[in-house]
């Protein structure tokens, strides 16, 4: 006879921490192994689903040797820490450690005027995801997040991110006022994005070598980082309701900056 | 002696689905009882709790009338279908049934030239909820949602809009591409928002009497809804995965007319 296994709890298993860097999600995966900025030790994929994105990881993964195993669905989702895996993960090392400065080489090196974004405060990692992804479209250079009052780089943030943050420079620093100095000694101007700017969103000049600092939604950017801006702006806002989402507010600085530039297109 | 109540299950429990339109959270409830466009039939707080923001919503409720009844957390969560209820909460109608025509007269009302929204598939209430709440700080006139290629106004979208939903007039439609003909006739430029533009999004006239569609974010517009379109306007995108979040598409489009319109103050 079978021993009988105890009941399966009902209540929803504590999730062990994951113990290394787990990037999950189709895209997220995807992305990672395009962009290779993380070592990347193992493709974890969920056994007994097949479909042609799976197969795309699977493929890209042997092409540049890496091992893929294939574990059941709730193992997968103990070392990714959630379900939300969609099937894929990959067993990886942290993104490289950036400087704001590596961020200024990189805009040197593709020729073009610095873009970056500096975040204050955003702890939703949902949040920080979503600015990440919306950086990468506009085409920044680098994102700098101060290292404990932001939310970390996760799996989660690149899930979020759409991947996004797999090709996405971010530099983690201790002080993000002193960050901002060392951006304005290398010619940047520095522009906050808060409610009482001197001046409409569309009203600054965001053409030259720039800096722009979000802050969090219900805060906004601190005293000190605020000090630090060469000019804040503000988004109009013209409802009863006068609050746009962190990552909206953001994202429409970012594509101001994109306008101003001309880098628009037709 | 009582009786003993039987030991409670460890599993979540389902839910029973919230009977009438249920309004919760903090920001929600306020903005219901300020714009005053539901009828409120009861403000329902939580028992054991108080603070200036639960006090404002009692005293606001009282100067109108409302009765204000305390309850436990838990059978807040049983009535709102949610345990994200803040400890606040209106029993309340639905919104007001508004019609496509209702919004271009509110737009004359204001003498301002129309600015409408039409959403085609939004399906997520989170991405709806942060539509309208852009819509709203931007000053559209409306919202157009499809009645089945949609999420339903509920009380999820409020909060996912911020309480934005309370101010925002919404007309739900059984026809999409009929709704865009009613504009049309009523002097509307209809612009999509989708992958394959003839133009980029700041290429585009938003100037004039303006209805713009937005899509979901896999799919884009369904196609007899783009054919419906005077012209297709699309974001730059710089970056490899070239992909923005649908309510950060749709705000960069509803910040792009209200900046050419010259509403963005100084």
């Amino acid at each position: 006879m079978k021993p009988t296994r105890p009941p399966r709890s009902t209540k929803k298993p504590q999730r062990p921490k994951p113990t290394a860097d787990m990037v999950y999600g189709i895209n997220p995966v995807m992305e990672a192994l395009k962009a290779q900025r993380r070592q990347i030790r193992e493709l974890l994929l969920v056994t007994g689903r097949r479909d042609h994105r799976m197969d795309a990881l699977e493929t890209l993964a042997r092409e540049k040797g890496i091992p893929v195993t294939r574990m059941d669905g709730e193992a997968l989702g103990d070392l990714c820490g959630t379900d939300h895996h969609q099937g894929a993960a990959l067993h990886a090392g942290a993104l490289p450690g950036m400087a704001p400065e590596d961020l200024l080489q990189l805009a040197q090196k593709r020729g073009e005027e610095p873009f970056i974004v500096l975040l204050d405060s955003i702890e939703d990692p949902r949040n920080l995801g979503a600015i990440v992804r919306t950086a990468h479209c506009a085409g920044a250079h680098g994102v700098v997040v101060p290292k404990d009052r932001s939310a970390q780089l996760t799996g989660l943030v690149s899930k979020a991110s759409a991947g996004a943050l797999e090709h996405m420079p971010v530099a983690v620093v201790t002080n993000l006022a002193k960050a901002m100095e060392t951006l304005k000694e290398g010619g940047l101007w520095i522009a906050g994005l808060d409610a009482d700017g001197e001046c409409s969103l569309f009203g600054g000049d965001f053409k030259g070598p720039l800096g722009i600092v979000v802050g969090s939604e219900g805060k906004g950017i601190r005293p000190l980082v605020k000090k630090g801006c060469d000019f804040i702006v503000s988004i109009p806002l013209k409802g009863v309701v006068d609050s746009l989402n962190a990552s909206v507010a953001a994202s429409l600085v970012m594509y101001e900056v994109v306008r101003q530039r001309g880098d628009g297109g037709k």
